[in-house]
C-alpha cells in the first residue's frame, strides 16, 4: 500500500513478546542494542529519526545515528554511496530530525562505545527537515526554556525523551505496586461540586462563557450568577484532590488508590508549581498512621528501585548531565529506613542553637505554625541526608478530616520530605469518629451540609482508615534530578499558558 | 494505640507478597477463600463489613457474612454467645453495613457452597448502623437509580463493587498490555486551548466566575469577554481527546498511549453518554491502518481474556444477574478473528433487500452519510454476531487529520463495533503529508494558524502513523453487560449532576 511497507524485513528472533496480530514491521532500537552481537549478520529493519548525520570519505559514505525513542541511545548506521540504495536522498534529507527506514545487516562495530552498527543496504526517507538551520530541535544545545516553548517538538530532545521514559516507568511502577498488593484503582471525578481542602483556589467548569460571549452572564434576582442556567445546575469545579471521593470506595473495598490529574488555580508562576498536575492517592481501611507511613515508604522505595532497574541509561544520563550524584542519592533512598520524627521533636531540634546557627533560617520555626520550605530542606538535606517523615502536626493548620490525637492539639498527619524536592507526600489517618469529625468541620468554618455524604461514611459502619497523596511530578523530579517541574510533564500549564 | 491494633493476629503463611514495611494486620477475604482448607485450624484476623447477620439457636449463636471488597463473596463467621468475646455488641451493631474485626479459627464448613468458615473467638465492632431500616444500603434489593443517588455508599452494593473490580482489572490490563509491548504512557493535558475534533462542545475552564460572582465579566472594547483577565490569558477548555497531543510524542518516541479523562459538554441526558469519561488512546509510528486495526483487535481481546482470567467471580455474577450469556459472548470475542469490512461494502450489504427487510431500519443507509446506531448494532449483533471493524469511511463526515485514501473520497479510518455496546473504538491512520493535511484543515473550515504546531510534526521528519481511541466505560459495559454507562464509573457526571 504505502512505500514504507516494502521495507518490512523483520528480524523475527527478537519479536518473541509480540502477539499474533500486531506484528511490527521493524525492530526497536532498544531491542536491537539489547540483543547486540547476538544479531551479528542478521538483516534488520530499523525506523526512526536522525540524531546526527556525518559524511566521511570525501562523500563516499556517511554515519547516521538513528533513534526511535525506545531507549536513550541511537544505533549507528553506515550508509555508502556505492552499496546503499537511497544514499543521495538520505544525505539531502537534512539528517538531524529527518525520519528514516533503514534495512541492513548487523555487524560488530569497530567504533568505541557501541557493540554493533548497521551496514545499510537500503535507506528510505519518510520526511526530511527542510531548513536545518531553522529547525527548532537542531543539533546544537538548546535551553530548557526554548524546549518548553516548543513542547510539541521537545520529545525529540535527549532530556525530554529521557524524562518521559522515566515518567512512564514511574506510572507503571505505581500501578504495579498497588496491583500486586491487591489495591483497586478507582477513577475519582475531575469535575466536582466539592472542595477537598476547603482552601485551594479552584477552576470553574462552565458552559456559560461560550453561551454568553458578551460577558453578561444570567443572574438571579439577588444579582448573583444564575448557575441553574449552567451545565451542572450548580457551581462546579476542577478537583484539587480525589481523596474525599476515594474514601467512599475505601470504606467498602478496603484498599484503593486513585491516580489522576488535579488542579490548582493559584497564581504561582514558579518552577515548583503547576496549574495541572498528577497525584497518586492510596487509601487503606483498617489502618492507622503508622500503617500509612509504612505504605508510603514502601511505595517510594519501590518506585526508586524500579527506576534504577528499568531506566538505567536514562538515569545515567541524568546523573551525568543534570545532577552529579543522582544515582548515589537514589541508592541511598532505597538502602536505609526513612527517618521518622514528630513535628514537636522536629521543631525542638531546629531550635537547638547549633542548628539555628547552621541553618541560617530566614524565619525561626515556631511550634503551632507550619514548617517552611527552608526548614524542611534543612532537615532532609543537612541533618538526616535522607527522606524524613514528620508526623503529628498541630491541628490548627491542618485539614478537618485528619484524626485528632488524644492530646487534643495534634492530628495524625504525616509529611514525607526528600532531598532536592522537599515535601513529596502528605497524608493522614482520617477522622473516623462521627462526632469529632462534625465538630472539626464546624471548627474549620466549613458547612456541614456540604460534607453530609462524607459524614455518612462514619455514620454507617465506620472504620479506621488512612491515606496519602504523592505529587507525581515531584516523584519524577526526585528520580531524574530535574529542577523545574515544567520539564517533567508533557504539556505544563501555568498562569498564562495552556498552549498546544 | 487504637483498639483495632489489639486484634493484630496475622496469618503469616499467606502474606508472602507483602513487602518488609507495610504489614497488614489482617488477611483479606479473597486470600482467605483462595487458601481455603489449607488454613484449616489456623487463627486469622478478618476485617470488613457485614453483608448479613442471622441469629439462630434461640439467640445462642449467629452467622455473620463478612466482606471486605477484595472479592465478590463474603466469608461466613460463626459467633456464639458462649465463646465469642463481643457477641452482644456484634448483635446490636445492626449487622448489615456495620464494620467488624473478627479473630477466629478457620474450620471446614458444614454448609453448602463454602469450603470454610470462621469460628470467632473475638469480634470487635468498629462502627454500627444506627437505624437499619433507614440505611440506604439495607439488605433489600435496591434499584440502580437508588444506588446512583447514593454514589458515596454504592461501593457497598454487590453490583457496584463487582463493576469497580472489573473496571480496575481493565485499567491494569490496559497498562500491562501496552507496557509489555514497549509503549510509553504519556499524560496528555486536560486543560487546553485546542479543540481536537473541531466539533464537540467543550467546557470552559476559568477563574472569571469566582472573581465576578455578579456575572458581569470584564470585556474588551469590542464587547467580548476579555480573556486576558482570565487565568490562562486565552479561552481554555477541558480536552475532548488527547490524540493531537499524544501524536507529538509518537513522532519522537514511536509507540505511545494516553489514558485519562476526557469531556463533552453535550446536553445528552441518556444512558449512553457522560460529560466526563475516560479514554485509552494509543498512537503508533511507522504504522498504517492495518497495523492499527491489528493492534486494536489484540488489545480488546487481551482485556476480555484478562477479565475472564482475573475477575471470574464477578463475571459469573454479571452472567447470572445482568446478562445471561455474557460469558459465552466474551469467550466468542477472544475465540475468533474480528470481521473486517469496508464502509462501502457495509452500506451495500445493508442495502440488500433481505437485510433491509430483516433490519427494519428507521433510516435507510446512504453512502456518504454516517452509519446510524441501528445499522451498527445490526451488523455486529445480527449479521456477524461478533466484533466488526468498518474501515475506509467517506472523508466528508470524518476529521481533518485522517489520511486521505488514493480514491480521493475516503479516508483511512476505522470503527470497531461490538455486540451490546455498538461503537467501542474509533481510529485512523493520520495524514502525514503536510500539503494534504493543510488542504484538509481548510476544507474542514478550521483555522490553519490553530494547528501550526500540529502541522510541524509533518514539516519536520514526518512519519506514517496511526492510532485509535477506546471509550473506557464502553469497555467496562462490554465486559460486565451493564446497560447504563452511569453504573460503570465511580461518580458519573451528566447535565445537572456533578454531586459528591
Amino acid at each position: 500500500m504505502s512505500s514504507y511497507e516494502t521495507d518490512a524485513v523483520v528480524s523475527a528472533t527478537v519479536h518473541t513478546k509480540l502477539d499474533t496480530l500486531f506484528r511490527r514491521n521493524r525492530i526497536r532500537v532498544k531491542e536491537l542494542l539489547e540483543a547486540g552481537v547476538k544479531l551479528d549478520g542478521q538483516t534488520v529493519n530499523v525506523k526512526g529519526w536522525g540524531k546526527t548525520l556525518r559524511e566521511a570519505g570525501a562523500g563516499a559514505f556517511a554515519f547516521l545515528e538513528l533513534n526511535d525513542g525506545s531507549t536513550f541511545s541511537g544505533v549507528q548506521v553506515v550508509i555508502t554511496r556505492e552499496s546503499t540504495e537511497g544514499f543521495e536522498a538520505a544525505i539531502e534529507s537534512g539528517g538531524v530530525g529527518a525520519s528514516f527506514s533503514v534495512v541492513g545487516t548487523v555487524v560488530k562495530s569497530p567504533a568505541k562505545g557501541q557493540e554493533i552498527e548497521i551496514k545499510a543496504t537500503k535507506v528510505h526517507v519518510y520526511g526530511g527537515v527542510p531548513d536545518s538551520a531553522t529547525y527548532p530541535m537542531s543539533k546544537k544545545r538548546h535551553t530548557l526554556e526554548h524546549l518548553r516553548t516548543h513542547a510539541h517538538l521537545r520529545p525529540r530532545s535527549n532530556i525530554h525523551g529521557a524524562a518521559m521514559r522515566v515518567r512512564n516507568a514511574m506510572a507503571f511502577a505505581t500501578h504495579e505496586f498497588f496491583n500486586t498488593r491487591g489495591f483497586l484503582y478507582i477513577h475519582t471525578p475531575i469535575i466536582t461540586e466539592s472542595d477537598c481542602e476547603g482552601a485551594g483556589e479552584m477552576f470553574s467548569v462552565s458552559t456559560l462563557l461560550s453561551k454568553h460571549p458578551d460577558g453578561k452572564l444570567p443572574t438571579t434576582t439577588e444579582g448573583k450568577i444564575d448557575f441553574t442556567k449552567d451545565f451542572f445546575d450548580r457551581p462546579s469545579f476542577l478537583s484539587v484532590s480525589g481523596q474525599l471521593n476515594v474514601e467512599t470506595h475505601c470504606c467498602a473495598l478496603s484498599d484503593v488508590y486513585t491516580f489522576g490529574p488535579t488542579f490548582r488555580a493559584e497564581n504561582s508562576n514558579t518552577s515548583r508549581h503547576l496549574a495541572e498536575f498528577w497525584m497518586v492517592e492510596p487509601e487503606i481501611a483498617f489502618a492507622d498512621l503508622t500503617d500509612n507511613i509504612n505504605l508510603a515508604e514502601d511505595y517510594l522505595k519501590f518506585c526508586v528501585q524500579y527506576a534504577l532497574d528499568n531506566c538505567k541509561e536514562d538515569v545515567e544520563f541524568f546523573n551525568k548531565t543534570v545532577e552529579k550524584g543522582l544515582i548515589e542519592r537514589l541508592q541511598a533512598t532505597v538502602g536505609s529506613p526513612f527517618e521518622r520524627i514528630s513535628y514537636t521533636d522536629a521543631v525542638n531540634l531546629l531550635l537547638e542553637p547549633a542548628h539555628l546557627k547552621k541553618g541560617k533560617f530566614q524565619v525561626k520555626p515556631v511550634w503551632g505554625t507550619d514548617l517552611g520550605s527552608e526548614h524542611e530542606r534543612y532537615l532532609t538535606e543537612v541533618v538526616y541526608k535522607k527522606p524524613v517523615v514528620i508526623f503529628n502536626y498541630p491541628k490548627d493548620f491542618k485539614s478537618f478530616y485528619m484524626r485528632l490525637n488524644d492530646d487534643g492539639k495534634t492530628v495524625a498527619a504525616c509529611d514525607i520530605l526528600v532531598p532536592n524536592v522537599g515535601e513529596i507526600i502528605g497524608g493522614s489517618q482520617r477522622e473516623e469518629r462521627l462526632d469529632v469529625l462534625e465538630k472539626m468541620i464546624i471548627e474549620k468554618g466549613a458547612n456541614p451540609e456540604d460534607y453530609k455524604w462524607y459524614a455518612d461514611l462514619r455514620k454507617y459502619g465506620t472504620v479506621p482508615h488512612a491515606g496519602f497523596g504523592l505529587g507525581f511530578e515531584r516523584l519524577v523530579r526526585f528520580v531524574t534530578g530535574i529542577e523545574n517541574i515544567r520539564d517533567v510533564i508533557p504539556f505544563p500549564r501555568w498562569p498564562g499558558n495552556a498552549a498546544f
